[in-house]
């Protein structure tokens, strides 16, 4: 369930721009700093695709972090990926210190080209980086026709169980599914209750936390975001050892499994350090879903659960939705009327237009 | 994380067995009830090792259920079981109607045979049944030095996230990895915050649920079991878009995947039909993990890993544990001081004893 902060979006929006021109945007901006075409081509579209599913945490502000890693030396600008594969359901993709989404989307596709043939195929990538939204990843191989596992550590900002310092990243997992006729089942989540940026965006609105979502540096629960020091997993204070294992097994599958480090030994994605290569590892899992049952059978299942699953009874004022019914919503709705820009993205835009001289973002 | 049932251990116990006279008394029932010899055998194995671990829930007072349904019919006694094999990581286990536990096992057994090859396999179990702790089917996976993920159903305890009634089952997620030198790695949870039979046993002991686990029959979060008419998702009444969204990935797998009946689409475990077959579905994915890391690498990575989550600063009163170490430590003393045996629960079992003509159990 992607962290789809609508609530943001009536707060000092500059003006909205068609996904078009802000993925032609992104995409010139990286090349601009350096970044080989088709590597740019697939960040802005990864970016892309998470501002319209309302993901804007994992959008396209993303675009200003990247243009100034690729420009320390953190990203190889023009990385030679080499696929391993190690055996008839399995591969390792090198990214050569590139831009994850790149690289998890020539995964995905060595998955469905492995998968094809075998039913199922499980895609290490190492030597990666931030890639974004998960759900790019999952989602790339539900439009082939497969069902795509994401898996992905990154650096500490939310607490083990029972401890009181930041130990786990946000840790996310993405799964996504066909739907006949439909976008996809698309589950997309961090293993902490909220994001970082959520804390960070409530404090810049004088906004108190939700309760059991964060602590201070103290380890004790706190609702102002100043004090923050630290998030709480899915599950809060004392159900937290659910969150906490969720994130433990992402820690395994892509940093143990990968050989890359894990959350405690990975260098921050902002910082101090701008010019090493954070050499983060993701795991990637396709199947078929043809080889469990028939194709008919899967959509005619698949309709009606998604369809009893909206159906069921709802809370006075809202509705039951499936997984991905929120993102594709606000997909639809900015495929028609833009992807909204706050004005201090569109400030940062400008500002890298200048600096990379390139044509500044157009607004519709 | 298994639910440890801890507290529990102090009220109202008779008296404690070793695993192997437990493990013979659920076997010698099952058999009288007129369960096959091998498929008796994997139900004992699957409850007696639940239990070790703490996991009460899923340990041998399922033996008491299970001795009933095998004989209304629900479950057929000498089931043949049947595989598939749709490509070379993929196959299809029908189960015919008996327990889940042998079908399961089984399940994973083909799983790491077909990974051998290919690297990483997927078995999906048809026409099954409950099979007790999710844990029992990822653990069997790393005994043979493989990773591996059970998934599974249930029938309509929980709550989709904004319903008022309940929706999903509290379908468990299991995950498990070899560890070296030490016992696996495990994450064993259902996708509620808290199992059905803990509201029943703290209404059985007077007392208050915790905050935001529970609601009413109007939908509202209660504190008090005998309220109680749903679970929430983990995450609960804010956040439970989370568990939601899992509990909706596991409905996929086990029923979309497997062309098996989902949540609210299945009979009930506790009735009011005995003799149908339920037809549960189960996923399993099986992964060699020295097709993406070599092994010297992966137990060094995996341990240091362990090592960095157990050293976590802890909260006062409390240590950080990894998944698995609770249960593992239970495992430790109950396998040196014999498995507590609740005199409800031991009652039952004498009961049984004289309906079936067994020798009654031996306690230490």
């Amino acid at each position: 369930m992607a962290e789809a902060e609508l609530s943001k979006l009536g707060h000092d929006v500059r003006g909205r721009a068609s996904a078009e021109t802000l993925s032609a945007f992104v995409e010139s901006v990286l090349r601009a700093a350096g970044t080989e075409t088709g590597h740019a081509r697939s960040v802005a579209s990864a970016l892309t695709e998470a501002s319209l599913r309302g993901v804007d945490s994992h959008g396209v502000r993303l675009a200003v972090h990247y243009a100034k890693v690729v420009r320390t030396g953190r990203i190889n600008p023009n990385p030679q990926l080499k696929v391993d594969r190690t055996g008839p359901g399995t591969a390792i993709l090198d990214a050569d210190n590139g831009f994850g989404h790149h690289a998890s989307f020539a995964a995905i596709d060595e998955g469905v080209a492995l998968a094809a043939e075998t039913g199922i195929a499980a895609v290490s990538v190492i030597n990666s980086s931030h890639f974004g939204a998960a759900g790019c990843y999952s989602l790339r191989a539900a439009a082939s026709g497969y069902v795509g596992f994401a898996f992905a550590n990154s650096d500490s900002f939310v607490l083990a169980h029972d401890s009181v310092e930041p130990f786990h990243g946000t840790n996310p997992i993405s799964f996504a599914a066909p739907v006949a006729g439909e976008r996809p089942f698309l589950l997309d989540m961090a293993t902490s209750t909220v994001p970082w940026n959520r804390v960070q965006d409530m404090m810049a609105k004088g906004l108190t936390l939700p309760n059991d979502v964060a602590v201070d540096s103290s380890g004790a629960i706190t609702r102002q975001p100043a004090e923050a020091a630290a998030l709480l997993p899915i599950g809060g204070l004392h159900f937290g050892f659910k969150g906490a294992a969720l994130a433990s097994m992402l820690e395994i599958l892509s940093a143990v499994m990968t050989g890359s480090p894990h959350c405690t030994e990975l260098l921050g994605m902002v910082g101090p350090d701008w010019s090493t290569p954070r050499r983060l590892g993701h795991f990637f899992i396709v199947i078929d879903p043809a080889r469990f049952v028939p194709r008919p059978l899967y959509d005619a299942a698949m309709a009606a659960y998604l369809a009893d699953i909206r159906a069921a009874r709802a809370r006075p004022g809202t509705s039951v939705m499936a997984p991905g019914d929120r993102e594709w919503k606000v997909e639809r709705e900015r495929s028609a009327n833009g992807i909204p820009v706050a004005e201090a993205l569109a400030i940062a835009f400008d500002n890298l237009a200048a600096e990379l001289a390139v044509p500044p973002l157009a607004y519709l």
